[in-house]
């Protein structure tokens, strides 16, 4: 199996694009990695999108976005694992340039979610979830992860305040993206007053909707000139729990996370504490608790306690979503797990300031799919 | 690159199941793989689906299949090309196991189509089209093929009854096949005599609708027992056209079924009279002329006549459809991809007397996304 590296990346701004196609965002985010990966072609075309069927009547975004972009012939498709499309996309491309199938891989991730009514997003997002078992009975995907948080909040006995320091952390790195969603400083009051949604789940515990469009561009390591820093995928690993919230033993532990960062782990040799930079799934405050702790930066429970010690900014112990992460850089789904490996390369190419970890050298990204069903995670080393 | 072996194939009736939910039939579908190919588990899970996101308003297919065939915890994904997304799907399953990141994979393409009123079900199947510039101006997908079989029939001089004998060989074949959607004999006359659906597309020029899943089981060659009979995926490749029709230069040729056919030739170090059984994708009378012509069976226009000839049926020269094809085994469309290798598996086999291919050795499947926007094609060998 060959080693790959990334050599390419782009990302649009995620906004309420409505005077842009989809074919268009995901298009400048495949351009801008061929610029930036000084290539004019590639092999093959891996598209990370959950919901254009239903949001954007189009399907076959493979050969779509292929022809847009100039690549008309080559080879492509469309990975689907709800919000964690993106990571699943990546891994496609992966296993393609790995296996010698192809010598080279486009993988774009893109959702243009603003093109119908909330009411109709809403629905098309619960699409992540058990259909006949949770969304029938009327659970909609914030209410799933409202009730997550509730129970952790009573079995570890931790108040809503708490949670505070994930979501200002986020908004706080994001006012330095340029390609973000929100710029905007938010404070604990903030995060106390914000309109409730589900409860617990508040406003600002919940991340945005957005259009937008990421790319990285993959080449087999071997085909790089020696001696040149590479940025190499060290490890993806990819697992699954049950889609159904109810069905899990253990509904507060994120299993599909642990397995997938311990095999991530085991395929590069390295420990939790190895990793300089963790571009986490915060698709809502709890989330965050839960990664941390799955992946072995706090134990159960205590996900919260590393955020309010002040280890989770950029010069913290573990900086998480040091671009913004979902909450405030924004959550184009299908986009989310691509946007988090160019933000890990942006990192470790040290193009981040003011939110640049100093010295990062390993970064590790985790894209969820449901509530905790479809974990992909990567590590990206330079070397 | 590791060599990939099929150890074992699982399919379902094809028919408008309205009591059964779409992960029961792919449930159905996979378990059957397991038990053909001996095996309690497997590594990772790949799901051919096209529109289960605006039919069954369920996404995430690849954890939700895989908690329930018992294969919880497992890598999973969807794998979306349109109607080729079997075929894609299967591409991805081959990769994962071709590269070393797993030792064995399950790939199942499923499509429940018939949960929806009829005018849903067409204005889902549109979104393989191009969304702006060719459904937005009122075109279906079946008004987009009966303007290339028009356009054929002005170029080559064809009739509309000159098309029968491919639909009579596909409901001919599907009599012997207990899992086929039609099981119902037809002759020129009804050919003729059936209602117009687009013209000159009637109803016996269509494939029908329904719900369906199959399933294939993939792992490494060399951890076959040597010595015994192998079924080994020879070739395997994918290609991309415009995804809308008048993009085209040659809207009669089928550009991309000819670069994937020429780089599966290659792959296998064969040429088109080597093939002694051809599932190609009849989804309408005119595709399976496109589809001989573009992958060397026949000359541009020529197509037809092949069928004229009598050279299509199981006896014949280039037997095509030998389990029915999609027009009367029928098409659940994010399924009929890994139908057609489950047929090759069984005529390789040798268990598809009164329609086996004798002494067949070497199959083709392509397998087409779109209006021959994604086309996937493999060549199965057996050894």
């Amino acid at each position: 199996m060959r080693q790959v590296a990334i050599i390419g990346i782009g990302q649009t701004v995620i906004e309420e694009a409505w005077d842009r196609s989809l074919r268009e965002m995901a298009g400048e985010a495949c351009l801008d990695a061929l610029h930036d990966a000084s290539r004019e072609t590639v092999d093959g075309l891996f598209v990370g999108n959950m919901m254009s069927g239903i949001i954007n009547s189009q399907n076959n975004l493979g050969a779509l976005i292929a022809d847009w972009v100039g690549l008309r012939g080559v080879e492509a498709a469309k990975v689907e694992a709800a919000c964690g499309s993106g990571g699943s996309a990546l891994r496609s491309g992966l296993m393609a340039v790995a296996s010698g199938e192809l010598d080279s891989a486009l993988v774009v991730g893109v959702e243009k979610m603003t093109d119908r009514p909330p009411h109709e997003v809403t629905a098309a997002l619960a699409t992540a979830a058990d259909a006949d078992y949770e969304v029938d009975m009327g659970v909609s995907f914030v209410g799933l992860n409202a009730m997550i948080m509730r129970r952790y909040m009573y079995e570890y006995g931790w108040k809503h305040a708490d949670f505070a320091p994930f979501a200002i952390n986020s908004h706080a790195n994001a006012l330095h993206n340029p390609y973000a969603r929100l710029h905007q400083k938010i404070t604990a009051e903030d995060f106390e007053k914000s309109a409730m949604i589900a409860t617990p789940i508040n406003l600002l515990d919940a991340s945005p909707i957005g259009d937008g469009a990421a790319a990285v561009y993959l080449v087999p390591a071997e085909s790089l000139v020696a001696g040149t820093p590479r940025l190499l995928i060290a490890a993806s690993s990819a697992a699954t729990d049950t889609i159904a919230v109810h069905n899990r033993p253990e509904p507060l532990f994120l299993t599909a996370a642990y397995k997938s960062a311990q095999d991530a782990y085991r395929q590069a040799g390295l420990k939790p504490e190895d990793i300089d930079v963790f571009e986490l799934h915060d698709a809502f405050t709890i989330m965050c608790a839960l990664s941390l702790e799955a992946c072995g930066f706090a134990e159960r429970g205590k996900g919260v306690q590393l955020a309010l010690d002040g280890e989770i900014g950029p010069k913290g112990r573990v900086p998480i979503c040091t671009r913004g992460g979902l909450k405030a850089r924004g959550h184009p789904v299908g986009a989310t797990g691509v946007y988090q490996v160019v933000e890990l390369v942006q990192q470790l190419r040290g193009e981040c300031s003011p939110t640049q970890v100093d010295g990062a050298t390993i970064g590790m990204a985790q894209n969820i799919g449901g509530s905790g069903a479809t974990i992909v995670t990567h590590i990206v080393k330079k070397e």
